[in-house]
Order: structure tokens, then C-alpha cells, then sequence
């Protein structure tokens, strides 16, 4: 159960020939009675966005935050692809429209895939066929979860209720969402694309809030290799058919949802061995902090020292030091797995066993405390080994 | 010939005890008169700044910009080791002070190795004795270059003339150097180091200037993965022996000794498959070029891309996107070794054989032209490959 377990919501998902061999490509996420819901969308900040995040954003603010459906493709990022580009993502949301009786401008569009290659327009012929086979239900929405796929080795999902505050319209109200990404291993297609439905009430603007807040505290807390992909996406749609809840339990629901989608990115890193959290604390304020974290997450050096289980504080601290934060090497410590190895910025005796031990595991705690303030950040990142070389050093 | 081919300029290099083995871990580079010169140094941003930076900051500041030698000791980089590290590398300044008859605040010290680990004060006593053994002479040069060795495998020396304007008192001016860094390669041991001299007579604030501009003519247009190291340490020694020059010649000359050395760190990426040369043009300024530059040449998928030599210009117009530039993806090119392969933010027809060839080769060249003003920077990176993880995933 995913973007179908909220009252109102149907999905599909097929092949339409972008994959090579009838590989599922094609996912449509659209309200059963076709019309437009409140929706809000998520986009990434790369100045390089592909086709169809300019056509969702233009969508989007056109309609003023509504939406009839969401179609999805993988295969293709259709980034890099000019006007010619732009036109195949309208296509693709004019033909979903007219399969569900929308208008054009009521559908968002998500792609992902290779960057810098023509959209093959001859596929378009097959879009009606999938959005037509659209239903409510599992199974339905595991076809429109496994269509966005591409390295990813399962499909992921995930869905929450929220709370008793809500569901007035019988039952609690529920949040679902599907999403593609692992991210933190083969960012070849390093796209991440997330649609969560509701069937809270809720306006455009609150679900934006809320689904702003969620992403931040999420999808955002990971890193691979810094990179934003030019497609980037997150959408949330509102059926309103269970009523309307408390913005902060909507809040929460949406919040849950988006972590286990990100959990679930992260547990897909098949080629990674190592999957670390890295928490600044202490720091001159949260941004910052997140800020240190990202950078000590991002270090090619660290994710080395990951791969090799070696507890290398020295790396951590010298990111932490050109992080461009508030910083006071005296004021530093660091720990792994809760075990002190650096304190007041040096080396801290320790039980090199149990360090051993923690670094050995497959999941790393990297705990820094920077001793100025209460600002607090994580950042979940992987090992670099041969694997990631293996997924990313060709395209073919 | 390097930091002993000025006029009034010994070196030395040995064995202290660092490194086990009996190899050579300790250079010294100092006037031969024993008496203070005007010096310059340009450190790390890092604001983890290892105890050998702190001291030698403070001695320039004490001087107002002077010294009569350098003391350099390699595998310790006396980084994060606190109050008794800042001791360590005040205990070498002063044990070269006595051996050469000058003020401890006129030696500058730099050291490279790991970091965190306490620097061995037990290694102390046989300063003295390799200080005394400073020499004039290609072959005291070669020793102190070698002594500051790391995971270098050859030794990084360099040396010119600074043209017919200058040498009053007798022959040409000359500026050499000595350097340590496979940074491109092995970040393990990240740390560059320099020492230039010249005999050249110039003031502190002259030399800052210059070696200011040098190095970021040079060393600061490498990367491997944004580290900045905690030991970071470039300087100059003015003898004045040979007289005055024109300060253009002279910055000149040592714009020239920094980007051999420079040069050579880069040959000296022996694991890494590929060195490239990303450049921006077009920039809107010359800082947002060399941002954008850094940010492609420090992009892991990119690197990736070079070890598997495929010319994946997507993932450098994602990264150019990212980068916090001016940018408009309409305006953007690429090519690779001279070939465009994407024109106006599109994939561009080209000559996939020749890209081909141009790729397998051991140096490639990206330019990215952004068609919004006059700005142009240029940076060195190299592949990521199974190299750049076996060098840095232990450091045993």
C-alpha cells in the first residue's frame, strides 16, 4: 500500500518502450474521479532543472496548487534536452490528461534517468494505454511504485495514518507515498522522485508547509556525493475525502512517511558497505550544524575510512575545521559508536576494541560535538568502495 | 637544484625518527649566514589548523615578517594534538634556533602526516644533529626534499631565473623551491607543502604579496576531493643577495617554480588513471568561473566518468548547475578535448570516435563555456578509481 491507500487515489504503472525489453517505465498517480485536489510539490534547487520540473513548477503555479494525477517516467531524466524537451513533457502530461479527463495543466510530471538525452517522442503512443489501466488498491500501487524504478534494486514504499485528530469522514485519514532513489549508492540516475496522497483535507499552502518541513528533515538529511540532481522531485496530493485534520498531525504523518521512504533509499545502497549517520551537535546554531555534518558526510576521505572500518577522527576534524562553520578545535569532540576518541581536539583514550568492534558493523554512528552552542544536524551517508566505482564509471 | 640554488640559502635533510626505519623524515631549509631574511607564508584556510601552523603564523607576526630558516618534519602532522603539539613544534624551532645561531622566532616550522596522533618528543634530540649537517649545493636541497616526502614517490623540486632585469649584484636572480604532495592522489597524508627561496631582495609585504598570487595561481587550481588540510604551508625566503628586481619579474618567477611544483604533485598521481583540466569560461566573473570549475573537478560522478573514460557531459552540466553560479542552461557548452558534445544546453552532433580517443588518453580536457560574461577559471582533478580507495582506506 502506497500512493493508494488514501481514499480517493488511483495508480498504474507499464512499459512504454524508453527501457529497453518491456521494462516497466510509465507510472501514473491520479484522483479516481479525475478531477483536481489541492497539491504541492518539492523541487530541486539545480539551476540546470530538468523539463519536467520547469512544466510541474509552471503547472503548479498556474493552477494556483492543484493537480488531477502525476505522471512518472524512468529511463530517460529528459534534462539537457531544450525546447524539444519541454514539449515532451507537456506531451506526456496532455496525453495523461485526456486519459483521465483533466486538463493539461492539472497534471505534474516526474522523469528520471540519463541526463543530456533526447526524450524519445515515439514512445508517447503507448502513454494512454497505462494511465487507462489505472485502479485502486496494492497491487496497482506497487505497478506505479516499480515503473519509476532504475537502479534501484526494490520498489519503495510506504504508508502511515494520522492519528485520531483526523478522519471525521469515517476511519483515520491516511498518508502514502511511493519513491525511487538509491541515492546513496548509484547516483548514475541519482534522481530522487517521491508522490505522497492524502486523504486529509488540507489546502495548497498547508501542504506545502508541511511537505517543505518533511523533505528538509528527510530526504535532505542524506548525502552521497553532494550532488542535486537536475530532477529532483517531491509532490503531495490532498483528496480531502477524510476530512480535515490537525495541521501539525498532517505534519507528522507526511514527516514519517518521507523518512521511511529516505530509510528505504538508504538500505537500497546494495553496492555500499558501510551506511554511517553523522550528528553535529554543539554547533553555533541547527544550520550549521547540518551544514558540518553535510560536509564531513560528503568527504571523500571519510567515506574511505568508512570503506576501510578505520576510525580516522583526524579526517572528521579537519572537515569539521573547513567547514566554514563556527569552530574551536579546544571545544572538539568526536565519537563512534558513543565511544569518545577525541576530546577538547585530541586524541582521547578509549577502548580501541569496542571502536573496532562498531566500526565493523554494517551502520557507523559518527558523533561530533563542536562545544558552542545547542544548534544539532544529521546526515546519513554511505562508504565509498569499488562498488560505487563499479555503478557509476560508464553509463552503458 | 631547488631551495639551495638561491645565493646565501643551506638545506639539509635526515633521519630523526618519525618514520620508522631509518627513513628520512626531517629537512631544514635556512640562510647561510644563520641571520633572519625577509619571509612570507600563505597557510591553510582549515580552522583546524595544526600546531605547526599556529607557531609559524605567530613567529611571522612576531618578526613582522622574517626568518632564517625552516624546519619541516614528515609523518606526524602534529594536527589536533594540543597544547603539548603546539610545544613539539616550538621545541623544533628552538632546537634549529640554537644549531644555526638565530632566535627561536625566526624559524618557521611545517610538518605533514597523520593527524590526532601525539607528535614522539622523544624524536627531539636528534634535531640538532641533522640541522648541523646543512649544506649550499644541489645535493643538501635533494636531501631536504626528500625528507618531506610522504606518499610522494619522487622527490618535487624546481627552479628559474627571474629574467634580465634583476641580478644587480652579480648574475640573474633566481628563485627555487621544494614541495611534498601527491594530493591528487593519496589525501591520506593531504598536506602541501613549500618552501621557496629567492636572492632576490624584496620586503615581507612584496614577497606576501607575490607568493599570494602564486599559489593560487597554482596550487589552489588542484583538487581531489575539497580537502583542505590541517597543514597547508607555503613560504618564501628573500636572501636580497643578488638585489633588487622588478616585483612583476620576481612574482613572475615564483608563479612559475609554484605551478612546476604544482605540475609535479599532479604527475605524481600515480594510482589515479587520468588528470584533467576542467575549465569555465564565460563565467559572469572570474571567481564564479574557478568556483564552478572546482565544483565539475570535485564532482565524484564526474570523476567517476573519467576513470571509465566516458564523456558523461550531463553529469558536468548538473554539476555546473549546482554550483551557485550565475548560470542559464540555454547559454551552456561542452567539450571534451576541444570537441563540443552539448551546445546550448542540448546534446551537440559530434565526431563520437574522436571523443573517444580524446578520453582514453591519460590527460582530458573539459571546457565548459556558460555564455553569460568574460569570467574564466581553470582546476586539475584526477579519476576516482579503485586506487584512490586503496591508498586512503586505512591508514596502516
Amino acid at each position: 500500500m502506497s500512493v493508494t491507500a488514501a481514499r480517493g487515489f488511483v495508480a498504474a504503472g507499464g512499459a512504454i518502450g524508453i527501457k529497453s525489453g518491456g521494462v516497466p517505465d510509465l507510472a501514473v498517480v491520479a484522483t479516481a474521479h479525475g478531477r483536481a485536489v489541492p497539491a504541492a510539490g518539492v523541487f530541486t534547487q539545480n539551476l540546470a532543472a530538468a523539463a519536467p520540473v520547469q512544466v510541474s513548477r509552471a503547472h503548479l503555479a498556474a493552477t494556483g496548487g492543484s493537480a488531477a494525477g502525476v505522471v512518472l517516467s524512468s529511463g530517460n531524466a529528459n534534462a539537457a534536452t531544450g525546447p524539444a524537451g519541454v514539449e515532451a513533457a507537456e506531451a506526456l502530461c496532455r496525453l495523461t490528461a485526456v486519459a483521465i479527463g483533466a486538463s493539461t495543466e492539472e497534471i505534474l510530471v516526474c522523469q528520471t534517468g540519463l541526463i543530456g538525452v533526447p526524450f524519445p517522442a515515439g514512445v508517447l503512443d503507448a502513454v494512454p494505454a497505462v494511465v487507462g489501466a489505472r485502479a485502486g488498491g496494492a497491487v496497482a500501487g506497487a505497478a506505479a511504485a516499480t515503473a519509476i524504478m532504475t537502479t534501484d534494486t526494490v520498489r519503495k514504499e510506504a504508508v502511515t495514518t494520522v492519528g485520531t485528530a483526523g478522519g471525521t469522514a469515517g476511519g483515520p485519514c491516511i498518508v502514502g507515498g511511493m519513491a525511487k532513489g538509491a541515492a546513496m549508492l548509484a547516483p548514475n540516475m541519482a534522481t530522487m522522485l517521491a508522490v505522497l496522497t492524502t486523504d486529509a483535507e488540507a489546502d495548497a499552502a498547508t501542504l506545502h508547509r508541511v511537505l517543505r518541513g518533511a523533505v528538509r528533515a528527510s530526504f535532505n538529511e542524506m548525502t552521497v556525493d553532494g550532488a542535486t540532481s537536475t530532477n529532483d522531485t517531491v509532490l503531495l496530493l490532498a483528496s480531502g475525502l477524510a476530512g480535515p485534520v490537525e495541521t501539525d498531525a498532517l505534519a507528522g504523518a507526511v514527516a514519517l512517511v518521507c523518512s521511511e521512504l529516505a530509510a528505504a533509499m538508504v538500505a537500497d545502497a546494495e553496492g555500499a558497505t558501510k551506511v554511517a549517520r553523522v550528528t553535529v551537535s554543539g554547533a553555533a546554531s541547527d544550520a550549521e550544524a547540518h551544514r558540518a555534518a553535510r560536509k564531513v558526510a560528503s568527504s571523500l576521505l571519510v567515506k574511505c575510512s568508512l570503506n576501510g572500518a578505520d576510525p580516522y577522527w583526524g579526517r572528521v576534524v579537519s572537515e569539521l575545521g573547513s567547514a566554514g562553520v563556527g569552530f574551536d578545535l579546544d571545544r572538539v569532540s568526536v565519537r563512534y559508536g558513543g565511544i569518545e576518541v577525541c576530546r577538547a581536539g585530541m586524541a582521547a583514550g578509549h577502548d580501541g576494541a569496542a571502536v573496532a568492534a562498531h566500526m565493523a558493523g554494517r551502520h557507523v554512528e559518527i558523533s561530533c560535538d563542536l562545544g558552542l552552542g545547542s544548534g544539532r544536524g544529521a546526515v546519513l551517508t554511505t562508504d565509498l568502495g569499488y562498488g560505487y566505482i563499479d555503478e557509476n564509471r560508464t553509463t552503458s
